[in-house]
This record gives C-alpha cells, sequence and structure tokens, in this order.
C-alpha cells in the first residue's frame, strides 16, 4: 500500500498500543515493512491507550475482524498477559508480552520477542552465541527475556550484572529451574573474559549520558551490544568504538522483532 | 498525508464501523477530502463489528485517546443510540445516528446527518426547498431523517409514500407534533403536482432494476432525486433523463454528508 488513499474496506489493521504513543517509531517501521513484503491491504495504527484503558480496548479489538494483531508497548507489557486466552512459554516466563494476535473466533494470544529478537538480530549480523561466555546488564523484563533466549540457543555461562541484587537471584534462579545445564555467574559493573557483553538496562536510553557498566577489562574483539534505539550509539557503544571493540546496535534486535512479529501476527 | 509513511504516533483516527465493510467507500471518500483539507495527521480506517460487538468496540474505542470518532453505517445505525452518552435532536428524533465522536473525557457524542446532508446536498446544486412541495419515498431511517430536514428547512407539502402504510401514518404523526404548520400527504406510487421528487428507498440500489416510483404524471421541470449511492444513475435516475426531467444523484448528498461528518468530528 503505497498511499493513504489505498485504505479501503478490505484492509486489514495492525497496532501499537502504548501510553504515551507520540513518539513510537513502529507505524512507520512496520508500514514500511508491509511495502516491502507486498502486504498491500495491511496498515498499522498507534492507539493511545492508558494503563486504566487497557482492558477494555482489548475486549473492543476482540470483536473488530479486520484487526489481526497489536505490538504492545510501555506501560502494558506485563499487564496485558491477564487480558489474553493464550499466551506462549517465553511470555509466560517473562510474565511480560510484547505481541498479540487475534484469532479468527476473536480469542487473542501472545508471545514475547525480546529474547529471540535479540539472538535473532546477532545471528543476522553473523554473530552465533551457542558455546559463548556472555555478559549481561539488567535482569528486568528484556533482560529477562534475553537471558532465557541466550540459554536455549546454547550459551554455556550467563554472567547478570544488575543494581539490584535481588531481581539477579530470582532471574538465576529461573533460570537454573529451565537450562540446568546453564553457569550463572553474579557479575559486576566490569566484566572480563567474556565473548560478548549486553546492555538490557535502560542506562543511556534518549539524554542519558552514563554508560551501563565499564569496558575497562575486556579483550579485544569482544562484542558490545546494547538493546537501547535511541540513541543508536549509546554511551556504552561509543565508549566501545573509541576502544577498538565491535559494536552492535538495538537497531538489529529491533528488525529482527519487526520480522518475527509481522509473522506471528499475519502469518498464523 | 500522501504517503501510507507517514502514519506516525501523532495520528488521529477516525473509522467507519460496519457489517460487512469490505464495500465501503467512505475510507477513501473521507481521507481524499482529508489530504485535500491539508489535516495531515489524520486518517480514517474502517472496523469490521458485527451487531453482537457493538458495544464491546465503543467502550474500546472511548480508552483510545488518539481516536477523535466514527461514521455508522449498517447495521449499527439504531443500535448505537442506546451506547452513546449524548446524541442531537435529529438522531433522537430518527432513532438513529450516523456519526460518533469521542470527546477528550471518552464521552461519545451522535448526531444523524442523513437529513441535513440531503438538504445541503440539494443547496450546493443551487436547489432550494423553502416554500417547495415535496414527494417523498420511503418512510425508514433515512427518509424520517429527509422529511424532518426538509420540514426544518421550509417546505410546505410533503407527500409521502411507502410500501408499508404504518411507517408512514408513524413518519406523519411524528412531522406533525414537530412541525403542525406542515402540510402532510399519503401518496401514492406515482406523485404529480410536485417541484422535487426522493427516492428514499432502497429500491433501484446495486443490481436492482426496479424503479422506486412512477414519473407518468410529473410536469417538466420536476427534480427527481436518488439518495442511493451505487449504482449513481438508479432505474429512477435513468427513466428521469430519458424523460427529460432534471436529476439529482445520492453522490451529492454524500459530499454534503462527508463535510458535515468531518466538522463534527474533528472541529467540534
Amino acid at each position: 500500500m503505497s498511499s493513504v488513499e489505498s485504505v479501503s474496506g478490505l484492509t486489514r489493521l495492525l497496532a501499537i498500543i502504548g501510553d504515551p504513543i507520540a513518539r513510537v517509531r513502529a507505524p512507520q517501521l512496520i508500514n514500511r515493512e508491509l511495502i516491502s513484503q507486498q502486504r498491500e491491504n495491511v496498515l498499522m495504527i498507534p492507539l493511545h491507550v492508558a494503563a486504566d484503558g487497557l482492558r477494555e480496548t482489548l475486549e473492543g479489538l476482540r470483536h473488530c475482524q479486520n484487526f489481526s494483531g497489536a505490538v504492545i508497548t510501555m506501560p502494558h507489557k506485563r499487564a496485558v498477559i491477564d487480558l489474553l486466552d493464550d499466551i506462549s512459554p517465553e511470555a509466560q516466563l517473562a510474565g511480560a508480552c510484547n505481541v498479540i494476535k487475534r484469532l479468527p473466533d476473536g480469542k487473542l494470544s501472545g508471545t514475547l520477542y525480546d529474547g529471540e529478537g535479540f539472538v535473532a538480530g546477532l545471528q543476522l549480523r553473523g554473530y552465533e552465541v551457542a558455546g559463548k561466555r556472555v555478559y549481561l546488564a539488567g535482569a528486568g523484563g528484556a533482560a529477562s527475556a534475553i537471558a532465557h533466549a541466550l540459554a536455549s540457543h546454547g550459551v554455556t555461562e550467563l554472567i547478570i550484572y544488575n543494581r539490584s541484587e535481588p531481581a539477579v537471584l530470582e532471574l538465576a534462579a529461573n533460570l537454573a529451574r529451565h537450562h540446568p545445564g546453564l553457569v550463572v555467574i553474579h557479575g559486576t559493573h566490569s566484566p572480563a573474559h567474556c565473548d560478548i557483553v549486553i546492555n538490557a538496562t535502560p542506562v543511556g536510553m534518549g539524554e542519558d549520558t552514563e554508560q551501563a557498566f565499564s569496558l575497562q577489562h575486556l579483550a579485544p574483539g569482544t562484542l558490545v551490544c546494547d538493546i537501547i534505539i535511541y540513541p543508536e550509539k549509546t554511551p556504552l557503544l561509543l565508549a566501545a568504538e573509541q576502544a577498538g571493540l565491535p559494536v552492535h546496535t538495538g537497531e538489529a534486535m529491533l528488525s529482527a522483532q519487526i520480522s518475527l512479529m509481522l509473522k506471528f501476527m499475519l502469518e498464523s
């Protein structure tokens, strides 16, 4: 669909549901991807919905027969779980969901691609994680999903660092239950002896000039990753480039997630 | 907004809600009008909603802060009345509503432009109704709204014809209550001595080859109107042209309604 004039009675709708919504980029990114996939009668729209309106909005969308699915963003990723008919193991594990689809009978099914999207993003750029020793900063929703996905894809050691310790312990216990072979280590602000280091905290987002962790003890060749999308080069990634380390931006995870989400909403 | 790529987090939404929805033309017509009005961040989308999902859909839309309003089409024009917080006298009178708007607090307000749209469409083409003798075929929702609007705009005599008589009696009684000066006559299939004749029944719609009423006794110069949009030239209008009578198609009413609806949803 190249022009708004092609919106017709045959148009199927995708949405992104969040609050605030003004600055989301999913409509532009996904509509561009839909055009490139020649899905001419599918359109993504924004829906600005506050926390207290999420339930009613989803109940309404169940009844919109040309609604196919939605990307779920802040602050709804946890709350949405309780409003769905079916959730994937990934979403269940993380207690969060970032994409839902509407089945023909109005049932809503959800999953979470934060973890699979991150791993797919690495793979798209030619990086494998199997057998690697990986450092992960963060123990929140995104970090958790990434940790589980890394474990599923064969990472052998995972060093987790987070400012708040209880979250690390909880994540470590959870990983131990689901991936008994994985070595989980409680890390510090200054990783060493890793193949890959990842920032999955909000540190460095937007105008924040802070660096998520120290790069001081990393060996040459260690891949430095961030899942933050704006700025594309966070203080962490800028410091990595300065130190001559390879970097992997949030953009790769985003592209990979967009492909996975479209497939989920439109193909299954 | 000239391209789907301009859909962003800032986009305000209008909808058309109906069942079926595949063949509605409002998205194309209204998005084209929005472009010509340079309302660059407003987009109309279709919502395919069955009768049993109308309540939930409207409850959901109350919570979508970037939803501004919706055109309501079949089969919801009567049912929607009970789901709104506020309805105009026109909608109340007709017991039907064809456009709603969302106020900033989530309240929904509705009105009906079938009548005013028809009169505005005539005026746009240079036809006045004040002081005229008008024949109207139909006594359903649209006919009713048109009858009241004609009376408000100063028609002096209204001849109403409908296959089912009780509906005529009910409409006549209703008109008498609201427009005591108006002469209402129970008409036949073959009008005579009129300035304007109007088809407000579905006869002649789509593939229907029937003619809504006879033109046999009309004087030269009698204006023959139809509110049907497809085909543009109904069997009635084709016969009128053949008889050398001036015709007025449903397109004029549609254009006038679109302007009135956009103003209602976006400006007030």
